[in-house]
């Protein structure tokens, strides 16, 4: 008995997909089972460096979520709708869903999930997040006797190229998107990579995974890198750390244990300690940090994107489902409605409530432009102490067309009163600028 | 319905994975639904840090294993017997069984999975490789679609703690040992672990998991690092590497696609190269990196050993038994046999051929002991060269006690050739000694 899989895009991801399904050899023999049925795309008479029979195309993409013999719809269009729609007529018309899709999922999840938990299929979407690094399935299952702290990682691999070539060549953040662009690591319009809206869709699925509740991607609140400075990152340098994109979601330390549970989940630049394990992570990878009690800290590391790579997802996502159909086509509870394998289906039905970044506890990372006179730095000192921020350190690092820029970084502080103590800083005549502010691990 | 777990075993790991079974708060619901049944121990009157039901503790086994209400055994005591018989006995009487038992399961694979798969009962072991990280389930499932190439990774974390000391500290192997003996992160008797039998049991797992074949634990390449000294690891230093015992299984590059395959399946101390994933992990971390097509390097990083994370690949396991019987209990092939998940179960039932170690392909390092003497130099190259061994790099390091040591790093050779080479160099006059030979990644 095959598996007949609906294929609705036939791009990169696409193609990647159908080079794997093609050559079954030396993979799991499971995948013998799998038949490609129908793949749709949007012409076709694009040239394709992967051989279908011209028969099996169609521009009908809805032909395909509703054929009767379709087992498996398997969605790497991208983009919001069709996208949506055809996702939920799939599943409305019983079919399974494999997806690469991060920013439907992370917006639309209530509704498709809900829709099937009722209709009992599965929709599993290993490739939406990190590519092939395998994520989303360890979280589900095999870190799900875990009580997740944290989850932290570099989820973009634009951006962890930009910043790895900044930190490597002194570069600025202008000159190398521009070659990041020229090169194809980077978007003509860059603003889903570079503004951390790619790093927010996904943080929102890791942490719904993780931590068991929907999560309102308008709650995740998300800073981008355009504003890191080459000056920034050579500072950072100086005193230990390197600057990354990290997409963060954890409990909240002011949570207790029952109703009262926030969440903090965030996309901003930070200093990262080189001694950590996600400072090491260079150029286009991607990696994963998750705590828990009682694992420790494990880390999943690896490309994050990429034809292969995500295909390699997909086809473990579809492989996956097969293997359960294989055991079980038609489980129901007692009462009739359909049973699923209550690791790899969706579980949670309410919203997380997430904290407001005022709340967040963190240490700063603070660049400062100041005449360069006497007293300055006790008067920043003193603004601080004044709304409970204390300080690490507070360092002159240099004199630049005869301002004098300081770098103060804080010990770990409730970020409302940072930004209190800030604010009142800039408004000091003698302060010029507050050119960077980040935030550090 | 709950599903009720016989526990064998209540030492470090049975004591975690108590822990987790009696707090399921915020994990996965599903762990609602699993009950301890009973436990069986070697001494009912031995202490314990958890709370049980004093009738739920037995000292007879194998009436755990028998009895009909058990669903999940759960075999957490170690060593080879009886842990294997009762294994063997809990699958005959038709239980799901979870083992952290690498010795057992590297040893007795055949006859375990045999049996599983004739009664229809899942075998599940993440546990047993690399404690806490997801390793086994990846390369079952997330990974599943790829033709893996290599697998390579620190698995042992008292020799991982030992090198690092070795190479942050200068020490000696001795001083290292014995310090980490009193610290207890290495045993009394340290050989399982320095002479690499725990990483040759693990890559033998992981190697028959990654390549889709059993392995016999007899032809898996095995060296430890007792012989690694602080020089060793200070030249190393010097050239670019840091001293790793690598476990190493691959596709030898010799293999065709059909029926002449052969696999490399090796322990040995190696250089690493800094620049790799692999050089970062240090103390008693673990990692395993995991190189496929399509999906490109992936690595798995985290705690290795310890109560706490091996529970939560234990409890990981019994989740994911759970699960599958929540939508199935006893699916069938059309035949009646019973049916098992196939992603899951092992699918495999030949051997892999390995290949001898002469005919692996490596650089080495070789360190030569001569007398300083001019020409001994050209007479190495030479000798080397005869024997097709091309040479990256001669340096005469040092002069110790009136001899010259000398460092050589070859291009990519084969072994034999190499070690031809040397059995010549060995018996020069001028050469004293060749106290290390250590390949190069």
């Amino acid at each position: 008995m095959a598996f007949k899989i609906g294929l609705l895009g036939l791009g990169t991801v696409g193609t990647g997909t159908v080079e794997i399904l093609l050559n079954p050899q030396q993979r799991h023999p499971l995948l013998q089972e799998l038949a490609i049925h129908r793949v749709g795309v949007r012409s076709l008479d694009k040239p394709r460096s992967v051989e279908l029979p011209a028969e099996m195309l169609t521009t009908d993409l809805e032909s395909i979520v509703t054929d009767p013999d379709v087992d498996i719809v398997v969605e790497v269009m991208g983009g919001l709708e069709p996208a949506r729609s055809l996702i939920l007529k799939a599943i409305a018309h019983g079919k399974h869903v494999v997806t690469a899709n991060k920013a439907a999922i992370a917006r639309f999840s209530d509704e498709i999930f809900t829709a099937a938990n009722q209709a009992g299929v599965y929709v599993l979407l290993e490739a939406a997040v990190a590519g092939g690094i395998p994520v989303i399935e360890p979280l589900k299952q095999s870190l799900c006797a875990n009580r997740i702290q944290t989850l932290m990682g570099i989820v973009n691999g634009t951006t962890n190229y930009i910043l790895t070539r900044m930190q490597t060549e002194g570069s600025s953040f202008d000159a190398v998107l521009t070659d990041a662009q020229q090169l194809g690591y980077a978007e003509a319009d860059p603003t889903a990579d570079v503004d951390g809206f790619d790093a927010a869709d996904k943080v929102a699925i890791l942490a719904s995974l993780a931590f068991g509740g929907r999560i309102k991607l308008e709650e995740v609140h998300r800073e981008g890198i355009r504003q890191i400075t080459a000056a920034d990152i050579t500072y950072a340098d100086r005193l230990g750390f390197v600057i990354k994109l990290l997409a963060t979601a954890k409990r909240d330390a002011n949570s207790g244990t029952e109703g009262t549970e926030q969440l903090q989940v965030r996309v901003h630049p930070t200093l990262v300690p080189k001694s950590h394990p996600l400072a090491n992570v260079n150029g286009v990878y991607n990696a994963i940090l998750v705590e828990g009690e009682p694992v420790g800290q494990v880390m999943f590391f690896g490309p994050g994107a990429g034809s292969g790579p995500t295909a390699s997802a997909v086809v473990a996502d579809i492989l996956n489902i097969a293997a359960i159909l294989k055991v079980d086509r038609n489980a129901t509870h007692p009462d009739g409605s359909p049973l699923l394998d209550p690791l790899l289906a969706c579980s949670h039905q309410h919203y997380s409530a997430i904290a407001p970044i005022e709340d967040l506890e963190s240490r700063f990372y603070a660049r400062v432009l100041t005449q360069d006179s006497p007293g300055v730095i006790g008067r920043l000192g003193t603004t601080f102490g004044n709304h409970d921020v204390s300080l690490e350190s507070v360092v002159q690092i240099g004199l630049k067309d005869n301002q004098a820029e300081i770098v103060v970084i804080t010990h770990c502080v409730r970020e409302g009163n940072f930004r209190k103590a800030l604010a009142e800083i800039q408004a000091f005549d003698a302060v010029a600028n507050v050119p960077s502010v980040i935030r550090v691990l």
